[in-house]
This record gives C-alpha cells, sequence and structure tokens, in this order.
C-alpha cells in the first residue's frame, strides 16, 4: 500500500488543487491519498469561506480517500507552525509513504538545500544573518541574503518571495527535523500565484475566487471550480452556512481589544505591537482598518491577523511550546478506499483517533488543543445566518463518500 | 429659581415628549428644567438609536437647559433601580424643586398611594404578597393582588399594567425613600402606549418610531417628531453614526455566551437562568432569538435583555450593593440658562460635577461606575460605520445651545 500525503486548506478547492492532486499521484504513483486540511480557520489569519465539513466533502470529491483536520493551533499560525503542525500529524499517523507539495519553484533539490540551511545553521550562515540583523534588516530579508552568501545563488531570493516555496521549505524542515521517513516530491504550480487577485488564466488563486465570489456571486467563478465545488458553496449558501468572512467577527474582536483583553499570552506578539493593536482598536470599528493601521514591514498583515485570530479563539502561546505537533488525529471525512487506511492508521499509531468526538476526553490525555478546535466551530458558527448552533463538532456526522 | 426635574430617554425625542415638557412646565410653573437622560443604552435594555450627544440636543432644543447623563448602570436595570438613580442624582442636584412624570394614570394620589404600600409593605400587605407568592404567581401578579386586596380597589390592577404607571410609582418610591423635598407631579399621558407598535394618532410612541425608521426610513416620520429631532437623526445617519440596534452587538454577546463568560456576578440573575441563556446561545446566532428561546413568564423579554447588556458592558451586580446612587453628575449639555443652574448646583451639591471626563479620576473618589459609562461608549461607538473611536466621552465636546 502506497501511500501519499497532502497539505491544503481548500478555501475552496479548485482547478488548480485538481490539476495538483493528478499530478501528484502521477509523480508518486501512490494508490491512496491522505489530506492534512486546516478546519475552519485558515493560514492567512481568516475563517474558511465555508465550513471544514463541506470542505472535507470537497476533497472526497476530488479523489482524496481520508481528511483529517490540521488543529486550529498551527492552523491559523506562522509558516513554519502550520507546516509543523501538518507534517507532524501526517507523520504520526505511520502510513504515509511520501508527500507532494505544490511550489513555484518546482526544484525539490533547491528548497532541500535551503531548508538544509536553516535547520542546521552552519556557522557562515549564523555569521551572516547575525550581521544582517545587526545592520537593522527584517528577519525575512537578514534570512534570505545570509543563504545567498553562503550558496552564492542569487535566484535563491526570488524563491524566497512565494509563499508555496516558503510552505514548501518549512515542509522539508520539519521532515527533516522529525527525521521522517516520509519521501518529499515538489509539484511546480501553473497558474495564477496564491496571493493573485484576478481571475484568470487557467487557475484562478483561491484569493481570486474568494473575492469573486464576494463580489459577483457565485456563478462568477463556474469556470475555476470543479462543479462539486460549485454545488457544494451553492447548497452551503442557500442554507445560510456561508460564505463567512474575516468581517464577522470584527464586533468581537474590537470588543476584546477596547476591553483591554491582554494580548501578552499570544504567540508572535512582542516589540510593542500589543500597544499598537490597542491603539489601532480605539480609531476604528472595522478589522480591515485594524490591521491597516497596525501593519509595518515587521508585522505583516497575515502575523496581524494571526495574533487577532488567536485572540479570537483563545489560542495561548503556551500551546506550542507545551505541545510536539497535534496530540489526536481528527477525522473529517473518508471514502470506501479511506477506510482501509483509516483500520491501517489504527494498527500503526500512538495517537487517538477521533470520530465520535463525545468521547474525546477519555480518548485525548491532555485535550487543551483539541478544544481549541471545538471552540473555534463555536465562533465560526456564529456567522452562519441559519443552523447557528455551537458544539456543532458533537453532532455533525463525518463524511463518507 | 423654580426648577424642575424630569426623567428621560428621548430615543428620539418625539411629539409626545414636546407635549409632556410643555404640559409639565405649565403645572409646575418652574422657569428652568433640568433632565436626567440615559446615555448610550437605555432601559429597554438596548442601545439607544443615537448617541447621549446627540439626544442631549435634541433635549437643548425642546428647551430644556440642562441634560445630565444617568449612570448606565441604572440606565439598563430595573424600573426600580432605574427610578432609584434618577431620583436619586435629581435630588443630590440640590436645585430641584418638582419633578414631573408621565403616567397613563394621571392620578398622583393613586401612584402614590402605592408607592406607600409598597414601600412601607405594612403586615397586611405582606401576609397577602406571601399567600400570593405560595401559590405560585409570579412576583408582579402576586404584589398586584396583594395590593388590590389591601386597598380594596380593584382598578389597581389596570394600573399597573402599564410601564409609565409601574415608572411613576418607582419615582414616588424612591423620592420617599430618600425622603427628599422634590414635589412630584404627574401629566397624563396622551397618545400611544409606550409599547404601541403602530405609527398612528397625535403622538407616536418612540418604540413605533424607531421600528418605523428601521423598516422604512427617517422620512416615515416626520409627522411625528419635531424638525430638529429629524435633522439631527438625519444627520446622524449620514455620518454612518447610527441607527444603532441591539442586533448590532449580537456577535459580541453571541461569542461571550459561547466562552462561557461567568453569569453569576450580574445582576437578576437566579433560578437557573444563566444555565437558559446558556442553552439558548448553542442554539442561535441571533439575539432575537436568544430572547425567545429564554423568556418566560418570571423573566420577561426585558429582564433578559438587561442581563445580556451587563454581561456585554461588564456591569458587575456589585455596584448596585456597593453605591448607593449615582456619585458624580455627567453634564452632557447645557443652554445659556443651563449655565445658571449649574453654578447653582455647583454651589450646593456634594457630588463632583464632571464637565472634563479627562479629570474624572482626580474628581470622583470610587470611579467604577463612571468606568462603565466611558466602557459603554467604547462598546456602543463599534455600532458606527465612520468615526467609530473609542474614548469618546474624552473628546466629544459638551453640548451648549
Amino acid at each position: 500500500m502506497e501511500v501519499l500525503g497532502i497539505i491544503v486548506e481548500y478555501n475552496p478547492l479548485h482547478n488548480g488543487h485538481l490539476y495538483h492532486l493528478e499530478e501528484s499521484i502521477k509523480l508518486t504513483k501512490c494508490q491512496y491519498v491522505v489530506a492534512v486540511m486546516s478546519g475552519n480557520f485558515v493560514q492567512r489569519g481568516e475563517p474558511a469561506i465555508v465550513d471544514k465539513w463541506k470542505r472535507a466533502e470537497m476533497a472526497l470529491k476530488a479523489g482524496i480517500d481520508l481528511v483529517i483536520e490540521l488543529p486550529v493551533v498551527y492552523a491559523t499560525s506562522t509558516a513554519e507552525n502550520f507546516a509543523y503542525g501538518a507534517v507532524k500529524l501526517l507523520d504520526s499517523l505511520k502510513v504515509i509513504d511520501c508527500i507532494a507539495f505544490g511550489s513555484e519553484e518546482g526544484d525539490l533539490e533547491k528548497l532541500s538545500k535551503i531548508a538544509d540551511i536553516l535547520l542546521e545553521e552552519p556557522p557562515d550562515y549564523k555569521r551572516a544573518l547575525k550581521e544582517n540583523l545587526g545592520k537593522g534588516l527584517t528577519f525575512a530579508k537578514a534570512r534570505e541574503l545570509a543563504l545567498v552568501k553562503v550558496t552564492g545563488d542569487e535566484s535563491i531570493s526570488k524563491t524566497l518571495q512565494t509563499s508555496n516555496n516558503i510552505l514548501g521549505i518549512e515542509y522539508l524542515k520539519a521532515l527533516k527535523k522529525i527525521k521522517s521517513s516520509i519521501v518529499p516530491f515538489t509539484i511546480k504550480r501553473r497558474g495564477a500565484l496564491y496571493t493573485s487577485l484576478k481571475l484568470e488564466g487557467e487557475f484562478a488563486s483561491a484569493t481570486s475566487i474568494r473575492k469573486a465570489i464576494k463580489e459577483k456571486g457565485i456563478k462568477a467563478v463556474k469556470n475555476y471550480v470543479p462543479d462539486f465545488t460549485l454545488k457544494i458553496l451553492e447548497r452551503a449558501f442557500k442554507e445560510g452556512q456561508g460564505p463567512v468572512y474575516l468581517q464577522d467577527f470584527s464586533p468581537i474582536i474590537l470588543y476584546l481589544l477596547r476591553s483591554g483583553h491582554p494580548l501578552e499570552n499570544i504567540f508572535d506578539v512582542a516589540e510593542g505591537i500589543d500597544n499598537k493593536i490597542y491603539k489601532a482598536a480605539s480609531k476604528t470599528s472595522n478589522i480591515k482598518d485594524l490591521i491597516k493601521l497596525t501593519k509595518s514591514k515587521r508585522y505583516t498583515e497575515s502575523r496581524i491577523r494571526h495574533i487577532l485570530l488567536h485572540l479570537l479563539l483563545k489560542i495561548d502561546k503556551k500551546l506550542f511550546k507545551e505541545f510536539d505537533g497535534p496530540n489526536y488525529i481528527r477525522v473529517l471525512g473518508f471514502s470506501e478506499k479511506g477506510k482501509t487506511i483509516l483500520k491501517e492508521i489504527k494498527k500503526k499509531t500512538e495517537l487517538p483517533i477521533i470520530t465520535k468526538v463525545a468521547q474525546y476526553k477519555s480518548k485525548i490525555e491532555d485535550s487543551r488543543m483539541f478544544e481549541r478546535d471545538l471552540f473555534a466551530t463555536d465562533v465560526y458558527t456564529l456567522a452562519y445566518k441559519n443552523f447557528a448552533i455551537s458544539k456543532l463538532d458533537f453532532f455533525h456526522p463525518i463524511i463518507k463518500l
């Protein structure tokens, strides 16, 4: 049994994702595919446009056999934390043979070399990095120039400019760090960049698709997503369950900030960013303006969104320290073939497999991380217009295809 | 100098209010009028449709000379607390000669007799009350029947059915309780009941006016409010500062409940109403549904709204115990004539007069109650579409006419 692992968000699943999946299967020749997928909140520091069950359904319709939820603690953090959480989770299933990720670069060797340096930090790299930081460069820039210096490869600057390369490097770092036997592959991405706002070309980005849905309605994206995505989205919107946007949580986040809710226990809060956020919250009731007022070279929009989401979802930074990766396997959905993999995982893994959420307390020794997922759903469904119940994780059936 | 005190909300100020003001002046022959007015949240357990400065402007335009804010702690509580806070505040100004309130009843003697019994609780009343409660009647019903029994006056049942009579009785109780020298008057209300939803007749109710604004726009109410009210509302809405509705705070309140935020320190929470509220919050994301799911004979909509607002505004029930009425005089606005009254108050009162909010800490010994007003404004402005700044109490000029 050859099992491929992929790390996805499917926000929503589009033609580019289908292409990546097909190419990955071709390349790795695996018979089974397991996806680790972000839950109701994603790495951009936003809620997903529709909930995790609807996106798991898309994944299964696309041919994936098993969908596992990436805990919200990791799903809404830095590229490094996101990648570590996802790779560690895939590895802990004990059945994954290879992973395939998309990258703008497409050259695994090059990404791997960068990952090695970043992980091992050889003396010349460390020295160059320190020098650059001393000059007042941002960490990202200092790191980039140090890498160029020690490799003599100027093209690395370009490599580090796109988010899928950066995520790919983090996947490779994580695999090396945990000494995983999983074999990595990369697929060169085609079509628009992840961040592109334009709906055009063969493959549109998820960002441009969400934007088009917001501005023009769901019909506008029909050439860029599979039919099943379109149907799942249509049904969700008709039922008043989405589209969900960060804006929906704006009053809550602003309220917490104006209440002086502490930010000091949130990951990545340092250098006075907390005061800057409080100050911005006193000037606006709109989360977009809040982010604009707060962002800087050092604190990008996405770092700030992560902080705000961790405030909203009560994610304490100590969870990152006290847990070495996810300590449970939460199943969101599976196909017929997925049952076989699940059985195999059950035999091999040391982690509890959560299929019935009601049993989580007896199954997970330290359930603090899992409880963040439950709370994230309680918050997420506040944006529903219908059936906006809490404790949905306890009631929602696993998606089966 | 003869000074009339009135207790108002002006949400918004309409023709019925103008009538009451004119009649009160005629009846009491006072030359000056001081209004104690609810701030940004009102006794119905809702935000006011526009903020306290805009409503103070309406009051001044209507001919009132001085507008004092009723602390939000009292403004958003039971009729008894509302009345006690407002009467105590008026009394502590030390310049008020009489107060005039509207009532459906119009007969001061009758209301006063009821107030006496409720305050003094003679043995036969107490016995009848206890008996009725033993039969499982609600407190309101048990009280009503006990009053009828001891007075032999069956018409009291009808008297106790309308909110302005009930408030009036509470004003009279409060005056007696603090042994105030202020002389009470009542004006028989004309036109629609306070709670009427229909926009009709000579005087429409504030409720029906707000409803018409929400459903049909501001033009629909032009026959029911003075021109200045219309202009102030139009300007406010144009500037993105209102209309503000309870709905605007729905996500925050639901979030707090789904977070399991404790309700036990909130006034009037007993008999398991907290669990009922939590349960309802797990079933809906809409505050109207939440209230519908929670209300009962014992816990009316308005009691539940008070609880939810106290949760939102972080009003602890111990404030009611630890303070014997407002401990500051917050000036919202004054006319030329109002200056004279302010000077007189300054000479006579023992309470600090707050005209510059920045000085509040040095002026108010225990500023916990005042800080609830400041926070209420910070929360209120979250519903603004523009200029949604916090700390507005520090910046907003006093309204002068």
